[in-house]
């Protein structure tokens, strides 16, 4: 894969590859310059370190959860994650309030369908969500296959996309992201990020603001995930283990240089 | 206590200390083979370092506290941790649905009663928790003096566990479980242990996580034990204070091999 | 800054540098020895930093916001910490809980009003908690903006202070402290502190560790800020990034020696 142009397996590559790194290398550096502000309703065990994130890749958090509050956040954000992990009350009623000020504000949102195949209440609760229009979905083969109600592969990811007019982002091993039209595959990354928790999650709240200062959700997708998992491989080169690899990534997210991201993406 | 085999202070030895050992030894590598599934009803102070110290062990966390997706996630759990820890309505009526679930599926919990000797109420909780049969209680020694309503001590931790036939993990510079017939005492661990919040709660998670791997609650509990101070010492060595131990420990709870266990285990 | 006594730009400075430096020096031993607990409300995103924070430190943390449990843990609380981040039903009545009973007991607390200035409903909450008498109020220049409904500087926060009677630490590039009639400044610390959530909102709750073992809260607020100051030059002269940063910082807390805060501690 390292930086040769394939194109196998059903997975369309109509935007050359070279292109995307460029793409990701620039956006990268723009996050940094412009600082977006993110607004993210997430889970409990994710907020601390997708906070982190955020900082170190050179956004800015916000994280209420409560609904009579949510609205004024959202009015001075850039963007929205909504992550269904430890999913209550408060947190459905916050997602509530803030989609219905994204509705308004066309303020670009990322849907992180958290376990959705563990709990049909939550699965229910995502297909409503999607239905109302999130920039990108981010999730796993097992969360996407439970939305879909299907096998997830290079027909069914495409398809899935463009029939709900949102970018669809599936990580893994390799990831894959699709706008329904273009597809693109991301190699990046390390076995490590399956080591700690919240990984998903804080990727998807980074997506969110690498959606706000790109015009394509698929290249704000695409260039989130490069920059992710370039930060991985950098973590991975020096951690000793899963704990050690978390202080590494927060460090390798900040200190990546454009010139880095463009060497080292890995992009189909 | 380093390898000898001691009898004193009323801490019976009906197990031989090498047997415990390798049986230690060999959970841990069952544990990472078999990866089980623990859901954790705990606290929002330990919820992310939890779900890093069962990943970082090999086991797979979920973390969600809504009553009502909780029944899902139990009927895919190998286990149950139930913390007191930051105790909400929320967090009660969560561990009103997990212990229904549980008491069908005969599915194996954990106890930690957090700061029982804080909050009367807390301890009231707990003690009908405990008529309900946790697998193990875990506490230190002012919890388990609150719920004994009195010293801890060679006699009364056999009495306490087997009038409730349960096994009782007192942790502290020496650790003590017994399940009313044999008691086991574990000095691995260092004294950064109680720099760091959540260590205690982290642990009983993953006790959890070794009563799904192990047939006999004890073992698991001393299992757990040794496999957490053993790392704790891994991490001590080359901590330089409570912030980098935490990373360090993490590194060692994935890093330590059975050999290592097996050699390094100081049980009585 | 660094070492000469100035007196510029409004902000007095009666009590002398040298002296302030030698009380902070003595004031973080004597925190050490008397492990004061704190009761901390704060916010999701901070919970489980600003424990690690306080044990560093040396204070002994309990961080519940059950409402019906808040009383028991303020009975045995040297100090509480009331943050508004993440504020929701439940911290609110945890708030009114504890406010009660400090007010019985005399028990001292510092407010962290978290974003003020982005939600109207919190703005006005602050304002009516500041009537209640915090000890000391810890904001950054933003928060205090919106508060004081006009620009902080030289003049406004020592009238601020001397008229809610109340000593306030405004944090920034240089922090300032006044309690209407006096007023420091503290100029160390790192700018990696503002590229890792809830650094501010950990300091909040170690100044309240430090209200609890100093009789003067000016001299609380400025010890702290020299406290945190001075790990934070500690962990940035050896951090790579926002995440290695971290565990530095908590490793700096514990280890500075009294004699390198009395050398390090930049007051005027």
């Amino acid at each position: 894969v390292s930086g040769a142009f394939t194109c196998a397996a059903g997975w369309s590559a109509m935007k050359p590859p070279a292109s995307l790194a460029a793409r990701a290398s620039e956006l990268t550096e723009r996050l940094r310059a412009r600082s977006p502000r993110v607004h993210c309703i997430t889970n409990a065990v994710a907020e601390a370190f997708t906070a982190n994130v955020l900082l170190a890749a050179g956004a800015i958090p916000s994280m209420t959860i409560n609904p009579a509050e949510v609205p004024d956040f959202l009015r001075r954000a850039d963007a929205l994650l909504v992550n269904l992990g430890t999913l209550d009350e408060q947190r459905q009623s916050a997602i509530e309030a803030a989609l219905g000020v994204a509705a308004q504000t066309t303020l670009p949102w990322v849907l992180d369908p958290v376990f959705v195949e563990r709990s049909q209440q939550r699965l229910d609760l995502a297909k409503r969500l999607i239905a109302r229009g999130p920039a990108i979905i981010r999730a796993n083969a097992a969360e996407l296959g439970a939305l879909m109600g299907r096998e997830v592969n290079g027909d069914s990811l495409p398809a899935f996309a463009g029939s709900h007019r949102t970018v669809v982002a599936l990580t893994g091993a390799v990831d894959r992201v699709s706008d329904g039209a273009s597809s693109i595959a991301v190699s990046n990354g390390h076995a490590l990020m399956a080591r700690v928790t919240a990984m998903g999650c804080a990727a998807s709240a980074l997506m969110a603001a690498y959606r706000a200062v790109a015009n394509d959700p698929l290249d704000a997708a695409g260039a989130c995930l490069v920059h992710v998992g370039v930060a991985a491989e950098a973590a991975g080169a020096t951690a000793r283990g899963p704990g050690s690899f978390v202080p590494a990534y927060l460090d390798a997210l900040d200190n990546v240089t454009p010139d880095e991201i463009l060497a080292r993406a890995r992009v189909d």
